[in-house]
Protein backbone atom coordinates (compact mmCIF):
# COMPACT_ATOMS: atom_id res chain seq x y z
CA UNK A 1 0.00 0.00 0.00
CA UNK A 2 2.62 2.16 -0.96
CA UNK A 3 0.67 4.89 -2.13
CA UNK A 4 -1.74 5.40 0.67
CA UNK A 5 -0.71 8.49 2.49
CA UNK A 6 -2.04 6.69 5.67
CA UNK A 7 0.06 3.96 5.52
CA UNK A 8 2.67 6.32 5.12
CA UNK A 9 2.06 8.13 7.96
CA UNK A 10 2.13 4.66 9.99
CA UNK A 11 5.35 3.92 8.86
CA UNK A 12 6.84 7.03 9.97
CA UNK A 13 7.60 8.31 6.11
CA UNK A 14 6.06 11.16 6.20
CA UNK A 15 5.96 13.15 9.09
CA UNK A 16 2.61 13.77 11.43
CA UNK A 17 2.23 14.62 14.66
CA UNK A 18 1.64 11.61 16.30
CA UNK A 19 -0.17 11.45 19.44
CA UNK A 20 -1.16 8.13 20.12
CA UNK A 21 0.28 4.39 19.08
CA UNK A 22 -0.01 1.18 19.90
CA UNK A 23 0.48 -2.44 18.27
CA UNK A 24 -2.93 -1.85 16.44
CA UNK A 25 -3.37 1.18 16.17
CA UNK A 26 -1.83 5.06 15.34
CA UNK A 27 -3.65 8.57 15.87
CA UNK A 28 -2.45 11.97 14.99
CA UNK A 29 -3.73 15.16 14.41
CA UNK A 30 -5.71 16.09 11.45
CA UNK A 31 -3.47 18.67 9.12
CA UNK A 32 -6.91 20.76 8.35
CA UNK A 33 -8.72 20.98 11.76
CA UNK A 34 -12.63 21.44 12.10
CA UNK A 35 -12.08 22.33 15.67
CA UNK A 36 -9.66 23.17 18.56
CA UNK A 37 -9.00 19.33 18.87
CA UNK A 38 -9.17 17.21 15.91
CA UNK A 39 -7.34 14.34 15.76
CA UNK A 40 -7.39 10.59 13.38
CA UNK A 41 -7.24 7.35 14.61
CA UNK A 42 -6.56 4.66 12.35
CA UNK A 43 -5.41 1.04 12.25
CA UNK A 44 -1.89 0.45 11.44
CA UNK A 45 -3.75 -2.46 8.93
CA UNK A 46 -4.64 -1.16 5.47
CA UNK A 47 -8.27 -1.21 5.37
CA UNK A 48 -9.60 0.82 2.61
CA UNK A 49 -12.93 2.23 4.35
CA UNK A 50 -15.91 0.57 6.74
CA UNK A 51 -17.46 -1.14 3.89
CA UNK A 52 -14.56 -3.24 3.73
CA UNK A 53 -14.48 -5.03 7.24
CA UNK A 54 -16.92 -7.71 8.89
CA UNK A 55 -17.17 -9.56 12.17
CA UNK A 56 -13.82 -10.38 11.77
CA UNK A 57 -13.18 -6.65 12.38
CA UNK A 58 -14.82 -5.95 15.80
CA UNK A 59 -12.00 -6.53 18.05
CA UNK A 60 -10.04 -3.92 15.96
CA UNK A 61 -12.83 -1.30 15.54
CA UNK A 62 -14.26 -1.19 19.09
CA UNK A 63 -10.36 -1.03 19.77
CA UNK A 64 -10.24 2.37 18.04
CA UNK A 65 -13.11 3.53 19.87
CA UNK A 66 -11.91 2.58 23.27
CA UNK A 67 -8.74 4.46 21.97
CA UNK A 68 -10.74 7.66 20.69
CA UNK A 69 -12.42 8.08 24.38
CA UNK A 70 -8.72 7.52 26.24
CA UNK A 71 -7.04 10.19 24.13
CA UNK A 72 -10.51 12.26 24.70
CA UNK A 73 -9.70 11.47 28.17
CA UNK A 74 -6.33 12.46 28.25
CA UNK A 75 -7.17 16.21 26.47
CA UNK A 76 -9.73 17.19 28.92
CA UNK A 77 -12.31 16.47 26.69
CA UNK A 78 -14.05 13.98 28.53
CA UNK A 79 -16.46 16.17 30.36
CA UNK A 80 -16.69 19.14 27.84
CA UNK A 81 -17.42 16.17 25.10
CA UNK A 82 -16.56 15.34 21.80
CA UNK A 83 -17.69 13.83 18.61
CA UNK A 84 -16.00 10.82 16.44
CA UNK A 85 -16.97 10.93 12.97
CA UNK A 86 -16.59 8.11 10.07
CA UNK A 87 -17.05 8.64 6.64
CA UNK A 88 -17.72 5.63 4.27
CA UNK A 89 -17.63 6.54 0.35
CA UNK A 90 -18.82 9.30 -1.60
CA UNK A 91 -22.01 10.46 -0.10
CA UNK A 92 -20.08 10.27 3.76
CA UNK A 93 -17.18 12.17 1.97
CA UNK A 94 -14.34 10.07 2.40
CA UNK A 95 -10.97 12.07 0.88
CA UNK A 96 -8.54 9.25 2.02
CA UNK A 97 -9.60 5.34 1.34
CA UNK A 98 -7.56 3.90 4.69
CA UNK A 99 -10.01 3.77 7.66
CA UNK A 100 -10.43 6.49 9.83
CA UNK A 101 -12.46 8.10 12.68
CA UNK A 102 -12.41 11.23 13.22
CA UNK A 103 -12.24 12.63 16.73
CA UNK A 104 -13.38 16.13 17.06
CA UNK A 105 -13.71 18.29 20.28
CA UNK A 106 -12.78 21.77 21.91
CA UNK A 107 -15.95 23.85 20.89
CA UNK A 108 -19.47 22.77 20.80
CA UNK A 109 -20.18 20.74 17.39
CA UNK A 110 -23.67 21.78 15.34
CA UNK A 111 -26.67 19.02 14.36
CA UNK A 112 -26.95 17.93 11.36
CA UNK A 113 -23.06 16.72 11.49
CA UNK A 114 -22.42 18.18 7.84
CA UNK B 1 -33.15 2.71 33.60
CA UNK B 2 -36.35 2.95 33.72
CA UNK B 3 -36.40 6.56 32.89
CA UNK B 4 -34.11 5.65 30.00
CA UNK B 5 -35.77 6.69 26.53
CA UNK B 6 -33.47 4.71 24.74
CA UNK B 7 -33.41 1.56 27.22
CA UNK B 8 -37.49 1.94 26.60
CA UNK B 9 -37.10 1.27 22.71
CA UNK B 10 -34.98 -1.51 23.69
CA UNK B 11 -37.42 -3.01 26.09
CA UNK B 12 -40.37 -2.09 23.32
CA UNK B 13 -42.18 -0.01 25.30
CA UNK B 14 -41.82 2.38 23.44
CA UNK B 15 -42.71 2.18 19.70
CA UNK B 16 -39.89 3.02 16.74
CA UNK B 17 -39.09 1.53 13.93
CA UNK B 18 -36.80 -1.14 14.51
CA UNK B 19 -34.24 -2.08 11.46
CA UNK B 20 -32.11 -4.71 13.22
CA UNK B 21 -31.61 -6.38 16.54
CA UNK B 22 -29.66 -9.11 17.80
CA UNK B 23 -28.51 -10.04 20.95
CA UNK B 24 -26.23 -7.15 21.88
CA UNK B 25 -27.56 -4.30 19.96
CA UNK B 26 -30.60 -3.04 18.35
CA UNK B 27 -31.29 -0.56 15.40
CA UNK B 28 -33.77 1.44 14.71
CA UNK B 29 -35.22 4.86 12.50
CA UNK B 30 -34.07 8.59 14.01
CA UNK B 31 -37.48 10.23 14.89
CA UNK B 32 -36.03 13.55 13.68
CA UNK B 33 -33.93 12.49 10.51
CA UNK B 34 -30.83 14.66 9.14
CA UNK B 35 -30.83 12.41 6.08
CA UNK B 36 -33.12 10.18 4.00
CA UNK B 37 -31.45 7.18 5.91
CA UNK B 38 -30.77 8.04 9.65
CA UNK B 39 -30.70 5.21 12.05
CA UNK B 40 -29.50 4.71 15.82
CA UNK B 41 -27.67 1.58 16.46
CA UNK B 42 -27.21 0.99 20.31
CA UNK B 43 -25.92 -1.21 22.67
CA UNK B 44 -29.47 -3.20 24.88
CA UNK B 45 -27.25 -2.72 27.77
CA UNK B 46 -27.47 0.58 29.28
CA UNK B 47 -23.74 2.24 28.71
CA UNK B 48 -24.26 6.65 28.89
CA UNK B 49 -21.87 7.46 26.68
CA UNK B 50 -18.53 6.64 25.28
CA UNK B 51 -16.88 8.88 28.31
CA UNK B 52 -17.86 5.75 30.24
CA UNK B 53 -16.77 2.92 27.76
CA UNK B 54 -13.04 0.95 28.47
CA UNK B 55 -11.04 -1.58 27.14
CA UNK B 56 -13.74 -4.19 28.33
CA UNK B 57 -16.42 -2.53 25.74
CA UNK B 58 -14.58 -2.94 22.52
CA UNK B 59 -15.99 -6.14 21.44
CA UNK B 60 -19.47 -4.93 22.01
CA UNK B 61 -18.40 -1.19 20.31
CA UNK B 62 -17.01 -2.88 17.18
CA UNK B 63 -19.92 -4.95 17.16
CA UNK B 64 -21.82 -1.51 16.88
CA UNK B 65 -20.04 -0.13 13.96
CA UNK B 66 -19.94 -3.76 12.30
CA UNK B 67 -23.82 -3.33 12.45
CA UNK B 68 -23.89 -0.16 11.53
CA UNK B 69 -21.60 -1.41 8.63
CA UNK B 70 -24.23 -4.07 7.69
CA UNK B 71 -27.01 -2.33 7.67
CA UNK B 72 -25.83 0.11 5.31
CA UNK B 73 -25.16 -2.86 3.07
CA UNK B 74 -28.75 -3.65 3.46
CA UNK B 75 -30.03 -0.27 2.88
CA UNK B 76 -27.60 -0.14 -0.36
CA UNK B 77 -25.24 2.55 1.00
CA UNK B 78 -22.29 0.75 0.62
CA UNK B 79 -21.43 2.23 -2.79
CA UNK B 80 -23.17 5.59 -2.36
CA UNK B 81 -21.38 6.22 1.14
CA UNK B 82 -22.84 6.76 4.66
CA UNK B 83 -21.07 9.08 7.73
CA UNK B 84 -21.19 7.72 11.42
CA UNK B 85 -21.70 9.95 14.04
CA UNK B 86 -20.96 9.27 17.71
CA UNK B 87 -21.31 12.26 20.20
CA UNK B 88 -20.24 12.21 23.49
CA UNK B 89 -21.57 15.07 26.20
CA UNK B 90 -22.20 18.25 25.68
CA UNK B 91 -19.82 19.42 22.99
CA UNK B 92 -20.60 16.70 21.34
CA UNK B 93 -24.15 17.22 21.40
CA UNK B 94 -25.38 14.37 22.99
CA UNK B 95 -29.01 14.66 23.97
CA UNK B 96 -29.97 11.24 25.04
CA UNK B 97 -27.57 10.10 27.38
CA UNK B 98 -27.32 5.95 26.09
CA UNK B 99 -25.11 5.16 23.89
CA UNK B 100 -25.44 5.69 19.99
CA UNK B 101 -24.16 5.32 16.80
CA UNK B 102 -26.03 7.45 14.36
CA UNK B 103 -25.94 6.26 10.45
CA UNK B 104 -26.89 8.45 7.81
CA UNK B 105 -26.96 8.27 4.07
CA UNK B 106 -28.38 8.83 1.52
CA UNK B 107 -27.31 12.54 0.89
CA UNK B 108 -23.85 14.01 0.31
CA UNK B 109 -22.65 14.92 3.91
CA UNK B 110 -21.08 18.31 4.81
CA UNK B 111 -17.63 19.29 6.25
CA UNK B 112 -17.88 20.34 8.64
CA UNK B 113 -19.44 17.75 10.27
CA UNK B 114 -21.46 19.91 12.32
Amino acid sequence: MGDCLFCRIVERKIPSKIVHEDELVVAFEDVNPQAPTHMLVIPRKHIPSLKETDAADAALLGHLMTVCAKIAKQKGLADSGYRLVTNTGPNGGQTVFHLHIHLLGGRPMEWPPG
